[in-house]
């Protein structure tokens, strides 16, 4: 995968209705990846991707992220067996933003914690403030 | 809304199993948050939210996010119309993304181009690099 073309110099109409693939990196060079399942559309995880991240995950069909916690490329699975294949990408209207359809391989795990999905927990309102619950979507 | 509690001192089973409600802003004090249709579980945007688009978010249950874009706070659809009343909000385990189910009122249309969603675009790879293609999910 050569490197991306970038947004400079072109108009919003080119980035927002065009065919060119122009993902926008922040200034930390990455965009925003959501992840769902294949199967049933469920949210899986929120990551990022660098360039590096984004290229091999085309090239491969295998989900790379960046990890911002290590400051490592992340082949996501690669230690736990939970491997991602990409089965679709998207991106948005200004593509800072990635939306990866996958499959997860083995044991249907995709949260470090041991669960499906990282989004286990449900923001209530609680007088005035915000409290969590723990139940799965 | 009272401010958010941080996470500072707090060990990470704290932050992945408590219920203490600990949203992680990063350095530009800013969260992710994935928006769905709780009618289908469509994917419509994502945008970002600062602590005070949160707490308008929790405590009137329309959406408010921050315009990275024109740097303000963004109650949206408030000039469209399409407004999103909020039936659920997620978090993830480290609590740096949010997820938020919402109704979208009007005439079902989020993204500002005028669709429905802003991932209206496939990512495909077209021999050494990616294009797009139009193509509703």
């Amino acid at each position: 995968m050569s490197e991306f073309q970038t947004q400079a110099g072109l108009n919003k109409q080119a980035v927002e209705e065009g065919t060119a693939f122009l993902p926008r990196f922040d200034a930390s060079g990455l965009v925003t990846a959501v992840v769902t399942d294949i199967r049933d559309g469920a949210l899986l995880m929120v990551a990022h991707m660098n360039a590096e991240a984004l290229a091999l995950t085309i090239e491969t069909g295998i989900a790379h992220y960046w990890s911002r916690s290590r400051g490592t490329l992340w082949k996501k699975g690669e230690t736990s067996g939970n491997l991602q294949t990409v089965v679709e990408i998207r991106t948005d209207c200004d593509q800072d933003a990635l939306w990866l359809k996958v499959q997860v391989a083995g044991d249907d795990v995709t949260c470090h914690t041991g669960r499906r999905s990282c989004f286990y927990r449900r923001v209530e309102r609680d007088g005035d403030h915000a409290v969590l619950r723990l139940d799965v979507a």
